[in-house]
């Protein structure tokens, strides 16, 4: 599987925008995710959202203060998450990922994702919606975007095997670029993905 | 404008399927509309869920009970919700609502929904999915669906004014049928509106 429209790698040394990528920044990789989604909600592109962590509460204390009711929440607890951390809409369809960052050269599946989570993913495929999973991989400071049909494709093949090579990925995946604005340009994958298909539908 | 695919109401009396409204079960009309949704998902119709509440964690207590770590929230507050309460998947098309119940004949617009809240169904709009608000009227017992292009034209059209008529909902929405399974049958009414779009879509 090739790129879709050419990605350019942008090197940290002889870019043209004196791009450093955000590795070197200590800046944390949901967090320049969150800045993409930001970009992309601003710029009218796109609509896609961090969802919230699910939290139980227990107890909330109710104090008034200036006869403006208060509620602070004194007992609660993390609940597991029942989907994945990011959805939305992009160009009328529905969107749907996770992300991840590993420091190893290879991605670990079963302790990075829960099986309702790969199960939510495929479902989203099945009902027409576009479902991957974005992995970072610290060591080689590398963003890949990989469809949940090639996670799907290779859990099958390999009967279920935990660990995934950073060379599947490299082959089956799509290489997002980083860069200044937006940081991460996962859409411009999404988009190439979006185009392919509906040439290939128009022609079938 | 006429109900589409000529959404039949269920009376409390003299009803097939002997069904009372869960206004007579003293349930509540979020619970409802999530076990409608768990009755999409289990039976593979579409891919809605509840977005959870924002908390902001500010203290997080660790524990260790027969060594395995436990996270206590013991200090965090609600925050403002950025988007919508209900997002998801259905035939391809990105859905995206907020639902809200009143006890008035009227519904207060800007009591129920914040200004960004608006902002973002539009967006959705604009972005080629499907947004709207369920209404509850519980006096009337009566549900409808509201597309937002309605409210944004009823916002237009009345020079921002707050309070919407049940009439106007009545004529300009579309009634949701109550049932034993699924309870609030919504998507029924947006499959009708997929149709309409796509014959539509398909003569022009």
């Amino acid at each position: 599987m090739n790129y879709p429209g050419g990605i350019k790698k942008i090197t940290k040394t002889g870019s043209t925008v004196n791009f450093k990528s955000f590795k070197n920044k200590g800046m944390n990789f949901e967090t320049e995710i969150n800045i993409t989604n930001d970009y992309y909600i601003k710029n009218d592109l796109a609509l896609i959202y961090k969802k919230p962590t699910p939290i139980k509460v227990v107890k909330v204390k109710i104090s008034k203060e200036n006869f403006v009711s208060k509620h602070k929440i004194t007992d609660a607890y993390y609940e597991q998450k029942s989907t994945t951390d990011y959805n939305g809409i992009f160009r009328g369809k529905y969107i749907d990922f996770e992300a991840k960052q590993t420091k190893y050269e290879t991605f670990n599946i079963k302790s990075n994702l829960h099986n309702h989570q790969l199960e939510h993913l495929k479902q989203v495929y099945n009902h027409g919606g576009i479902a991957f999973i974005l992995i970072y991989f610290q060591k080689f400071d590398k963003i890949y975007l990989l469809l949940i049909q090639s996670l799907t494709k290779y859990l099958t093949e390999n009967s279920g095997k935990s660990q995934i090579e950073y060379a599947y990925v490299e082959k089956h995946g799509f290489l997002v670029e980083q860069k200044f604005r937006p940081r991460i340009d996962y859409l411009k994958i999404v988009e190439n993905i979006i185009e392919s298909k509906e040439q290939y539908e128009s022609k079938t």
